[in-house]
């Protein structure tokens, strides 16, 4: 198998705004702001993106950022800016704020 | 660091159902259609979810499936089954489906 494309985006967030569950968490608000302060810090290679129910309900508010599959759930906007500097910008991780993955 | 979590999902597919974009395109018919064959398939780890705009739009409809960062624009019912079989279930790639990767 050839190898794939250089990777369109490094860091792509999807925000989950369903009705009835993270929307209801205030994940519109959160995704907009990550949107706006991603842009100000100069981020060009980081796409947030809202979609539907992601499944992870009971964590909501929830953020997935790929490639690396690492889920969060910021309560606020302090939390989004602080997944923005230590992740995206910087690569790290806010283990506070992430979900479990699957069971092994 | 500590190694993150396990991912929760095998592949993560994304379709950008953006009015005046990939929605014209037909890519809402095309995601209910690889949701319900994924399921039929018995994919269980495979997610399926609707999207704003991804930014791609000259490639609509655009799917993309993560944590690979591999776009594909599926133009109909069987291009979404061979993505499923090929890819979601086998592990493989369709190549001709695929959109190229940001320049190196």
């Amino acid at each position: 198998m050839p190898e794939d494309p250089p990777p369109f985006f490094d860091h792509h967030v999807f925000v989950c705004t369903n009705k009835g569950g993270c929307a209801d968490e205030g994940s519109k608000k959160l995704a907009k702001h990550m949107k706006s302060q991603a842009k100000a810090m100069g981020l060009k290679r980081v796409r947030v993106n809202t979609t539907g129910c992601m499944g992870r309900c009971k964590f909501g508010p929830v953020f997935a950022v790929y490639p690396e599959g690492v889920w969060y759930s910021p309560q606020d906007r302090d939390d989004v800016e602080e997944i923005l500097a230590t992740h995206l910008r910087d690569g790290g991780r806010v283990e506070r704020l992430m979900l479990p993955g699957r069971k092994r």
